[in-house]
């Protein structure tokens, strides 16, 4: 298998679905429909994923697909070639932003990932990394991350895992909140992941992502020296949901250690 | 006074400012020198500054600018035709992230809007408005607000806010969160509020805010719907810093209402 042929094909194969989900935006009128939304996001969202699943099995009849639809096969394992594919991460943003939403795909063999994407659909930014050879954002290659102390820290955090819930104990993370710099949250865990690679945010928690959320993610964070682990600090599991945490290697395990307390 | 000429005016000089900062950052090198982009991003943000009092003042010498970076006149009251402007809103968004960061400008006579502005720089996207002709999104008209049910609504809070605080109640602010469908946070309350009169949220909440983080957006709000005032609902004061809320007008009397507490 030739990884820098595979990511050409990857990449065509992106930028093409980016598109025919821009296009599918000129209707205009549909997608304001409220109650005609949320099918409409349906349908983008299953047609993008089989576009995908049609792409990879023409070319790769034996590589098996993971995708947060389920049109691809029920994975059990990620033995051999394994594609692992959200054709739209933040669904939300999709239907009432129209912009802030992804595309991100992770490709492993035997559970080691080799080549991951994260696509800005509107603003056709893409991400991407092939293991051991590095990052970029477009063309420009991604450095790796500096060191910042988490007083400068800027970390997306949904405002809901500050408050009371079932998973986290929220006091521990209030106090992480009152200790950085700032907070964002943007409504797309690839978004965030992006912009940790990419030194826009320095981490991003989750209390539950899927692996489809996180699997291209997961392949360029190592790149470029980020570290992504569940909040136990242990490996991501890529198949099943999970806590989340993508972090700026100087305050991974600061932010673990001294902040995060799972229920 | 044409307002339509006044119009073409302020949104030549905003375009020609975006394109100086677009041009800044290609010195990237220097961005990205942690003590210097600090350096960096009070030049940036003077001489824009500096850039649009040259302009007002050499068209219309008897016009009053009231700016962030306090290089206009001390402004003690609305009388008159009065500028009010914010050269980079979203600072820490600027220097970490490149984009993410607004020039919003408000043209104000005797206290009464009539132009208003919310320039994204780098992604070149501008909102607008006339008093009593509309509001645009770019070339396009933006619509009236349409009813939202709290329940279904996406709000702009930081996560600061659900936490205690010395300003508001954050356990209403808590009941809030969880009665909505979901919060963001984007580090810039010019891009919030422009993501509110488009409809890419249905309100937007701050606990501390300066004329030049609103004013043009209040003016913007007023032609498609959106109600704006502090959090005691009364009318936002243009001469100093004070709470703020954008809303949908479905919602914003019920959160005023029942979730707000300030202290």
């Amino acid at each position: 298998m030739d990884i820098n042929k595979l990511d050409e094909f990857a990449k065509k194969m992106i930028f093409e679905a980016g598109k025919r989900i821009r296009e599918a935006f000129s209707y205009d009128l549909v997608v304001e429909t409220k109650s005609g939304a949320n099918d409409l996001v349906t349908n983008i969202d299953r047609e993008t994923e089989l576009f995908f699943i049609e792409k990879i099995k023409a070319s790769f009849p034996q590589h098996k697909i993971l995708g947060e639809e389920g049109m691809g096969e029920d994975v059990k394992s990620l033995e051999g070639p394994v594609w692992i594919i959200d054709p739209i991460d933040g669904t939300m943003n999709f239907v009432k932003q129209h912009r802030h939403f992804m595309i991100t795909i992770g490709f492993f063999v035997d559970g080691v990932g080799k080549l991951g994407y994260i696509f800005d659909v509107m603003r056709e930014d893409l991400f991407h990394a092939i293991e051991g050879q590095g990052a970029w954002y477009n063309d420009s290659p991604l450095r790796q991350l500096q060191p910042v102390p988490l007083e400068e820290a800027v970390i997306g955090i949904n405002a809901t895992w500050v408050t009371p819930n079932r998973l986290v104990n929220h006091e521990k993370m209030t106090e992480l909140v009152h200790t950085i710099r700032g907070t964002r949250s943007y409504g797309s865990a690839a978004m965030e992941i992006a912009y940790v690679v990419s030194g826009k945010l320095d981490a991003y928690i989750s209390m539950r992502l899927a692996p489809w959320d996180i699997g291209g993610g997961t392949i360029i964070a190592k790149e470029v020296g980020a570290i992504t682990t569940n909040l136990k600090g242990e490996d991501c599991n890529l198949l099943s949901k999970d806590t989340f945490i993508i972090a700026n290697p100087s305050i991974h395990h600061r932010i673990l250690n001294e902040y995060i307390e799972e229920k």
